[in-house]
């Protein structure tokens, strides 16, 4: 018998999203130094130490959030059902400008990781101001995050120019990157950067080997504002500058011609789909089938919290499988094992850590979550993948491990306090509606 | 102090869903005989009886799903994501010819039963085979069920003719209308009903004054057909024919035409919006935000497992809501109130019964839901009715009381078994796999 430091035993269902999607029934997953060493039936008589049985549970990787707004979580449906001129002029901008500050950031930031642990989120992608207390709160709850400070041509909470915004983004790369701090660059937008900018930001990208994490082509105002300034659409405009190419990361693509997705493809850019903030901010609906059909990494994003209402990325992964079937008219587009692999190892590629999480592989980091498969409505239980996307939700979430620890356990999250989270969101609540 | 049977007190928010949308806060609700008899600040002060503290807790009237096939839970998500024609031909209607019987419609119905009690539904509008199957199984857990045996041109598992079916139906009204069951008749679809036979089953509905209920408009195929059959439309054919009036409750209404709208909106004919079953199968999204603007009666419905793959009716309006959204780019379209409206008091007019249900009102049945506000994921809480739609799911549902009876606490179902409710689920996948 070898030592190892976790050993889950007995699981039902092994999903691992391998690159040949294999499964394993009733068997174990053995852990040691962060990293899985052994999957399979019998791993348990191999191996001594801390053990969890997981019988009837299902093993699936890691779930990975390509796009949020951690912080923005104290906006929480704030101003929600409003145009969108009215929400951002009237609710969500005047609140930003008051309040954003460390402290602001931090509390946003400890409500959204509570909550994405819960959902079985291990890893998520955040773009805002103060990325330090993010990267303080999720250094202490053991998540891991890609963060990119948000840059700006007009002064922002976090910097009064775009260059400040990349000095503090060279600085924090220094400082925090670590076991769970994964430091990216976070130009806007194209419409809201300069060429100069997005430019001198690809420049650090490469310099440091992060990712480019950028919106693209969310609304169709933005489309016709990067038309009229440049002549051109957003991805060939980006493309013209020479800034588009395998360390990218664009959030949501709703509108791409089929030339843009064309360049998306032979660019190896990689896209962050957010289907629900998508429809409830009334932007539109991606052509997903399409990208994939073209053979872009597609992953998945639940942006903001203000524009979506939850980080749940298994409720993402229900409504964009649903939602592409239903505008494409074809019941087989966006199988349940696609939409999987959207939250998952195509989550993995398109941060670029595809070789470390993404996957429930030998030598990968131990980012596991364990479904409660026991639950009358997860059954009949005829194909796990079918019954996580369209019949789960995050509250089905059992059991998170991230690099070996556990972080969630009988559906309790245990390095943050729920009642430290409500008093801050009560303080919170009181502070903005009071503004 | 005057006795009541139950006193709910302290309620955060009570958002009664009455005509002028009336809230209460931190305020009580007195029941007695099944009824409402008091809602307000102080009223636990006026009355005694068996208390139920619910401090952080939202009510809500108890949640209306007007359309599903219940026993269909036995093929949650079976042979998902196959065409159409597959899924039909090679998955449901095998399974449904060698297996639906007695046995097969109440064990299903149980499990549905179970979920949709979870979930905070309290009533709900069924068709299919065996009702009086299903009626056995919701007189022992207490949940409301408008239910109506499918009638079809062809032979069914209920019956080889129209007639028998029409018949059926009719004993049905006789022997299990009560506190629970509310008889309708069910005739399946204007493409699978001769006029003669929708007739007759109009004639009963007047007769014993039930409801009509009826697939209208779900796929382009279903069109097509009548159109090559009848040179009409679906609604304009049904409408030659006599039998849309304020007793009809149409399932999907997915393509409906101008012309058509105005015709539902004349009759008074109320609509069953299925949009996760609609996307999931592909056949479209249906035009929601113009039968709302022409007056139509909209509800909402879960549609059956096999095609959803749940019984979530919170998670349904929540599609919906952004589904209209993103479809109509407009995002102040479906508002949080409206959307909820859908499931409660919309819902009740849907089954003709907003007489006794579908708000809480002094003098209605006590059919209320709490939803537990005091979780991370709803929070910070701007406004009640945002957070359960676009942040809450069925699983934040904490307490279901039906005609003053308490059938969900603390989120334990109390009249069905887990235990027995798994096993029922274990059995059936083990026959239906292995036929
Ligand atoms: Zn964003
Ligand atoms: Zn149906």
């Amino acid at each position: 018998m070898e030592r190892a430091d976790l050993i889950l035993t007995d699981i039902s269902y092994i999903l691992t999203m391998d690159e040949n999607l294999t499964e394993y029934r009733d068997a174990d997953i053995a852990i040691k130094d962060k990293k899985i060493i052994a999957i399979g039936e019998g791993i348990k008589n191999r191996y001594y130490g801390k053990t969890i049985v997981c019988k009837g549970k299902i093993a699936i990787p890691g779930l990975i959030n390509t796009h949020t707004h951690a912080a923005m979580t104290l906006l929480r449906g704030y101003g929600s059902d409003n145009p969108l001129k009215v929400w951002l002029e009237e609710y969500i901008w005047p609140v930003e400008g008051k309040f954003v500050s460390y402290d602001f950031v931090k509390d946003g930031t400890k409500i959204a990781v509570y909550e994405m642990l819960r959902n079985g989120i291990t890893t998520f992608v955040d773009m805002y101001f103060y990325e330090n207390a993010v990267a303080d709160v999720i250094n202490e709850a053991g998540i891991r995050g890609v963060l990119s400070t948000g840059i700006l041509d007009f002064p922002t909470p976090g910097a009064k120019t775009p260059d400040e915004g990349i000095e503090k983004t060279v600085s924090f790369i220094k400082e925090y990157s670590g076991e769970y701090v994964y430091p990216a660059i976070g130009p806007h937008a194209p419409y809201t950067c300069s060429p100069e900018t997005l430019k001198k930001c690809m420049d650090v990208a490469e310099k440091y080997d992060i990712l480019f994490h950028i919106h693209i082509s969310e609304t169709e105002f933005e489309v016709a504002t990067v038309k009229e300034k440049y002549g051109k659409t957003p991805v060939e405009h980006l493309d013209s500058i020479g800034v588009l190419n395998d360390r990218v990361l664009a959030a949501h693509m709703v509108h791409p011609t089929e030339i843009e997705i064309e360049i998306l493809s032979k660019r190896g850019v990689k896209v962050s789909h957010c289907p629900e903030s998508n429809l409830k901010l009334a932007s539109g609906v991606a052509p997903v089938p399409e990208m994939l059909k073209a053979g872009v990494t597609v992953s998945i994003g639940t942006d903001g919290t203000a524009s979506n209402d939850d980080l749940d990325i298994i409720g993402e992964i229900s409504t964009a499988a649903k939602l592409h079937k239903g505008i494409s008219k074809d019941p087989t587009v966006l199988n349940a094992k696609e939409a999987l692999l959207m939250a998952t190892r195509e989550g993995a590629k398109a941060v670029r850590m595809e070789d470390r999480i993404g996957s429930i592989e030998t030598g990968k980091l131990a980012d596991i979550v364990l479904i409660d498969a026991t639950q009358p409505h997860l059954n009949p239980l005829f194909d796990p993948y079918t019954q996580i996307v369209h019949s789960s939700r995050g509250s089905d979430v059992d059991t998170v491990i991230v690099g070996g620890e556990i972080k969630v356990l009988n559906k309790e999250v245990l390095p943050l306090c729920r009642d430290e989270i409500m008093e801050i969101a009560e303080r919170w609540k009181k502070r903005i509606t009071e503004s």
